[in-house]
């Protein structure tokens, strides 16, 4: 990982300086900048430093996993800012800028409270998510390798999806094979069967699977800090007329999404590719959620939502779906990195274009 | 679940009136007060009224999971405060309390941008943390539950563990058998051998156990929506003198640590109980963390810190440490509960009082 590249582009784009520090609050924005991984710390990045402030918990892996950062260790449960910015000699009046996505409101009114003297406190927010949104070649590597291993997940536990298995048994097979396949762990496991397919979000229950079922399965696994995302809806046994319309609607919409993104693209625009033809098919009243989001080490920005215009590098789901409550759901999902040409899919696993047709179970 | 007298309770303690609305943040609080686990969602609580605010992707989950409060579903990614606070028909002028603890300053200053007309906004924190403090009866029984689940888990694996097994492998099999034994998922899983059992807190690698390292696991499950925490130490074929008076002052200190909370006891004096065993032992150097947190559905108070008074019905852990830096670490963590007679162990795992003695592996 290019972590002294990363902290370089920070410094420019928030104006780090002799006089100002920017302290990145957000676990996952401290890893992407210097890879570490402990459930506490910040990083204060000035023009000619970067610490690390985690507590005696991490105070080894302080030293170890981190590239290119110094380690300040303070005691657990302290608020460590103060004595880091005392520790920076910076000449005063300082500034520190401080990521205001990861800083809830009782720590940002005690930091202002505890500030040591001459230093000013100014909460920031979209300066580092604009960064973490375009990928490199790094990230992509380790989301194609997340996807790969999801990809041949879901292909290894398609033949077990058959009446009598429970959804819950089901999300456990899910996570050993992604384990098999090499994830670190994994990122989420919804396996939702008939009616319970009506949930776009569903927790897997002892429900046991039935002919008849539409089968929603949206999981994903983590490697190396990323996130895979891949949805596929299957039905068990023989679908009906409904079912079908249901899966191709969703079917064209998603193509129809995965079609119209590139750079340029408007949220707007990739949105209604899909969304006008799920109203055409006459099911927009059940498509209740946005086409998509952002993914890397968490969902992330850029979100499929008005007001996004995508970038070469942006790493998202294009994801519809169409839920009625009493028959069940459908959703396709794949993860895939925008280009200038349009969108390519790191999601491979097969997308079947007909509930019931070559491809399906 | 008593969900009724949970929110009944928060009335009170909030102040709630017919002019008066307290708005639950965080996740793991709107669980609490009405059994609602999607991933997006606040708990709007009126003087007659309490409405979970959520979006499409929960709009049939909003309808069947909570309990006593009514679901409003509005756009993923919309800010739904405004909407609901409009919906409630409160006299004016009003005020919204907001659960600060789950606040983002973003979010915060975004929300004061849009607040309707007439109302007032106010970000409280430390008004819903001392009612989830005190755990009720059902609260126990999950979290006893819980520490069953990783109890039976930590007594299955011991056979297992030997020179040749990676940490990876053996966090896995605790996730398996932790779910074997009927948890909902895993909730944390330290396996740290040798050298990496230095680091309290620590990543499983791919590191092959071998003779003469201490093996440090601290594990949880979750059952219910509530966490277990364990953790043993133990060695891998014969251990060294150091070694022995590591676990010795450990152990000592944590007995003592558990035999010195109860209700009315304090932060200072709990912590002092192990810390003078561990220090007069010669370790005080190398005992880098505090002694314990208080533990539900997430870490949550009462944390074993200075300033803490303990009361019947916290439930935290007590886990002292020593790590040395190429040596290795021991800790040794129970979970229970604070009553008025002592500490009530909720973690029955086998805890030998020696590494090298009887129980020992």
């Amino acid at each position: 990982m290019n972590y002294a590249g990363r902290i370089a582009r920070l410094r420019a784009a928030t104006g780090v300086s002799g006089r100002t520090a920017f302290v990145v609050t957000r676990l996952d924005s401290v890893a992407y900048f210097c890879g570490f991984t402990g459930s506490f710390g910040d990083l204060v990045v000035a023009d000619d430093r970067a610490v690390l402030a985690t507590d005696g918990r991490y105070a080894l892996r302080a030293r170890t996993e981190p590239v290119g950062v110094e380690a300040y260790i303070g005691w657990q449960g302290r608020e460590l800012l103060p004595e880091v910015l005392s520790s920076l000699g910076f000449r005063f009046p300082a500034t520190a800028l401080i990521e205001a996505e990861g800083l809830p409101l009782p720590r940002w009114e005690r930091l202002q409270r505890c500030c040591p003297a001459g230093w000013m406190l100014e909460a920031c927010a979209g300066l580092v998510d604009p960064m973490r949104a375009v990928k490199d070649a790094d990230e992509i590597a380790l989301l194609r390798k997340a996807c790969a291993i999801t990809d041949a997940a879901w292909c290894d536990v398609q033949p077990e999806l058959a009446p009598g298995r429970t959804e819950r048994s089901i999300a456990r097979r899910i996570a050993e094979l992604q384990l098999d396949h090499g994830a670190d762990e994994w990122a989420h496991l919804i396996v939702a069967s008939g009616p319970n397919a009506a949930m776009p979000h569903h927790t897997p229950t002892d429900r046991v699977l039935q002919g008849g079922d539409l089968l929603k399965v949206d999981i994903g696994a983590k490697y190396g800090g990323y996130c895979s995302d891949l949805t596929r809806t299957v039905i068990i046994g023989e679908p009906t007329d409904l079912q079908c319309r249901m899966y191709d609607a969703v079917y064209r919409g998603q193509m129809a999404a995965c079609a119209a993104m590139r750079a340029g693209a408007t949220g707007e625009g990739v949105d209604r590719a899909a969304r006008s033809i799920i109203r055409e098919a006459g099911f927009g009243d059940y498509y209740t959620h946005n086409l998509g989001h952002g993914l890397g080490r968490v969902k992330e920005p850029p979100h499929i939502v008005a007001g996004s215009v995508f970038e070469a590098g942006n790493v998202v789901t294009i994801e519809p779906g169409v839920y009625i409550e009493g028959v069940g759901g459908v959703r396709i999902e794949d993860l895939g990195v925008v280009t200038d040409a349009g969108f390519e899919r790191l999601s491979l696993a097969p997308k079947p274009p007909s509930l019931a047709g070559p491809g399906a179970i």
